[in-house]
């Protein structure tokens, strides 16, 4: 199988996730030449912000696999991640990524992922989000523990 | 209540979870003073890489609201947000965020969010991470049929 079959996949749950009232945005998980693991977008369907179809086939795949490593696979997605999806990607260590609109298509039709970006570079107190610093020193108890733990599984 | 009573949950669910042989971070979603809902690391534990602390805090405040909108929400975590859940926290539009532990204190123990934090910032091409863009005119096709569709819920 090649690339783009994958990826017409990826753009065919984006269009069939139009039809069904959520987000236009579709992504597939790929291992050893085979599709492990499929989502859309589910944001306004499943009241979850967080279910971009990025995350939504990284769970799935890891489900799949039992585990919470992706080493090896593939993610193909209808549209370039935003930097949470991004962040997932590089969470799960998938290896390759492939994607079909970029940010600038998804801003053009109301997603604002360029805005995202823009507020991720900058440092915690220049962002428009208001972010304050609170109880670093009892926060640390539990690095300490873990940093103590014989049975941390570290990832 | 003060601030300081919400991050001390936060820490508290951190400190739980290395006994529970999870990941050392916790948070929590406070909406008019309250608690709506709490999260701690379940990555290893439930095999899922997309489970940080925040992220399943805004799941769970989100189910309990019944809404992706989480307006009028603060986040208490206890360590500064990866990008993943800074991304997340900007989708849900939590309107304030607290945090104990920073990034350098997470990377000193073997969470690299400063490495994703690098990545994010630099163009597709130039990560570690491969991204190869596929198929740009075929993906348009959902981005279309969202433009044109009389039923999409924006977010």
């Amino acid at each position: 199988m090649t690339v783009e079959v994958f990826m017409r996949r990826a753009i065919a749950l984006s269009c069939e996730q139009v039809e069904a009232g959520g987000g236009p945005f579709g992504a597939v998980i790929v291992r050893n030449g085979e599709i492990i693991a499929e989502g859309a977008n589910e944001v306004t369907l499943a009241n979850d912000p967080t279910a971009h179809a990025e995350v939504v086939a990284i769970r799935r795949a890891a489900q799949a696999l039992g585990t919470f490593d992706l080493s090896g696979c593939t993610l193909f997605t209808s549209c370039e991640p935003c930097p949470m999806c991004l962040g997932a990607t590089y969470w799960a260590r998938i290896d390759q990524l492939f994607y079909g609109n970029d940010r600038r298509d998804a801003a053009g039709i109301g997603f604002d992922d360029e805005f995202i970006y823009r507020e991720v570079v900058l440092p915690p107190v220049a962002r428009s989000l208001k972010m304050t610093r609170l109880l670093p020193d009892e926060a640390q108890a539990a690095f300490d523990a873990w940093c103590k733990s014989p049975d941390k599984v570290s990832y």
